[in-house]
């Protein structure tokens, strides 16, 4: 089944969303909220797949993406990690850092803000350009109650729903934030995740292994900019990220755990961008990186105010599973 | 006024507590959970002041902390600053290691877990003795809906409750985290809270410039380990906090901020134990510092399974505020 939050109060209200993204039902009888329905999952979640089958034979409303807030608008645990390591092996690369042998073996990840994500519709807010203010599209998975200690091939099995996402980050602010050795902070905005959350059966075979096996579209005013293919050289699956979070403390029901920054290493160098044949990026670091690595200097700018960033999955049709993250960057001011 | 949750489902029920801590009554027909009352907090806060007022002329059920949860059994929002620099330069000093004078001007945090919050009575779980489990005395503030950019001088007008944590840490997983750069994840399990959370008005004259000028105790095996004053040697106070983590998105209501291990510096050295008549250390890392400095290794061990921990805050009367966090550290087994 597919699950969105529409925009009301804090949490959104809940609706059941039609295969085909067209109409949707509220779930309001069930469960008001989606973070109460991952709250009482075992016993929510079969009254929820019933009305979907209901919605699947007519009715419902005419559903909008740009109604939508992101599926939990506000969680309880964000946790980001960077699965494919062929990206964070190049952003190092072009810092002329070496990269420790133990990334090809232990997951990286961080701990994320979870109190605000903007819905996928609503503008990207930031101070200033010299932030430099990046998108980076990844496949996130919302989790049930996991326990503390679970092993890597136990913990897929705690995947609930999958989303999308925009990991909004501010690559200026990155560096002295590291340095200081607390990770990231401000470096790292309110994220925005797709308007729908889909169940791993959803995805059929794409979803396999713990990895969902589909290229992540990326676009930049209009343009594709990235399609690699998120179960393409993720060196850690969602059960071994998950188990990675898990390690010293339990996660509670509607946690979230992202891939990190989707990317593809092609056989005969570094990736392409896709007007040259290539796969492209899911981040403008990462072709900053390149250019950095072939030329010198990086060329490609970081967003602008009033640049547009989407970021889309479809199916096996051309169909759009998640619905688009389709956002403009905005000068916030206080 | 001053806040607890009585352990009930996911949230707690929130209940207000005596000015004593020895008689509460239920704020249900107010607000079901203390998330809720910081949800509509200027609607809600009067209604539960009044009743409070009610209370403190008797009535009510005896008040028991080990019915308590965390006043926010799981949060938003967990981020703790390091505003005691202090400890930060002793920390870095045993390692050998050079501080950044940046660390003087711009406060260190970081994004915590605060999906699973630990009672304050419930017991500390860790696979592992060789993780090297520490507490981390701390006070914490909870804050309402606060404006991206805010200033600092504005940002202490957001604070609705306070409480002491014990930022639970395992040193042993620190060094290896930090140096792959994303910050602390495995390291932190789940914190724990004071049982109850108080209004600033509470605390009076001691809750000036955004700091709470009274000493934190911690105790080990019921044995005092540290007294050092919050309100000393605090580089950073609340303010500075808040607006450091509001720099780049907004915070939404009840996210917590931390203070950081309280640390005061004497003028004679770097800190004494209390039998040699210091104000001693609010975590075991900070005396094995000094030790480590001293005499060239550390004589202190981590916690063991078994050993209790103990923090609280008294008032001027030696009445506690908080009410106490006591617990035990014990193996997880999955």
């Amino acid at each position: 089944m597919k699950l969105a939050s529409l925009k009301q109060g804090r949490d959104g209200r809940l609706v059941i969303v039609s295969k085909d993204l067209s109409r949707y039902v509220a779930a309001a009888d069930i469960a008001a909220t989606l973070q109460d329905a991952l709250d009482d999952w075992a016993t929510v979640a079969p009254k929820l797949e019933a009305l979907a089958a209901t919605l699947e034979s007519g009715g419902g409303e005419a559903f909008d993406s740009n109604d939508c807030s992101s599926p939990l608008p506000r969680a309880f645990q964000w946790a980001d990690g960077s699965a494919y390591v062929n990206h964070v092996e190049l952003v190092r690369k072009a810092r002329g850092a070496e990269m420790p042998d133990s990334f090809w073996t232990e997951p990286l990840m961080y701990q994320g803000g979870s109190d605000s994500f903007i819905g996928p519709r609503e503008v990207i807010l930031a101070a200033s350009e010299d932030w430099g203010i990046d998108f980076e599209a990844e496949v996130a998975v919302i989790t049930g109650d996991v326990p503390m200690g679970v092993s890597a091939s136990d913990a897929a099995d705690y995947v609930q729903l999958l989303m999308i996402v925009n990991d909004v980050s501010l690559r200026s602010l990155i560096p002295g934030e590291l340095a200081k050795g607390f990770g990231f902070f401000q470096s790292k905005p309110s994220s925005a995740f797709s308007p729908v959350a889909v169940t791993p059966d959803e995805l059929g075979d794409a979803w396999r292994g713990a990895k969902l096996h589909l290229p992540l579209l990326s676009f930049l005013n209009g343009d594709a900019f990235g399609k690699p293919n998120a179960g393409v050289d993720m060196t850690f699956d969602f059960g071994q990220l998950i188990a990675h979070a898990a390690k010293s403390r339990p996660l509670a029901a509607g946690t979230i755990v992202g891939s990190g920054t989707v990317s593809n290493k092609l056989d005969d160098g570094p990736g392409k961008p896709i007007v040259d044949g290539g796969v492209g990026y899911s981040c403008i670091a990462e072709i900053r990186t390149i250019e950095t690595i072939q030329s010198g200097t990086p060329t490609t700018p970081f967003l602008k105010f009033g640049d547009q960033v989407k970021i889309e999955m479809l199916d096996e049709n051309g169909d759009t599973i998640f619905g688009a993250i389709d956002h403009r960057v905005e000068q916030y001011t206080a």
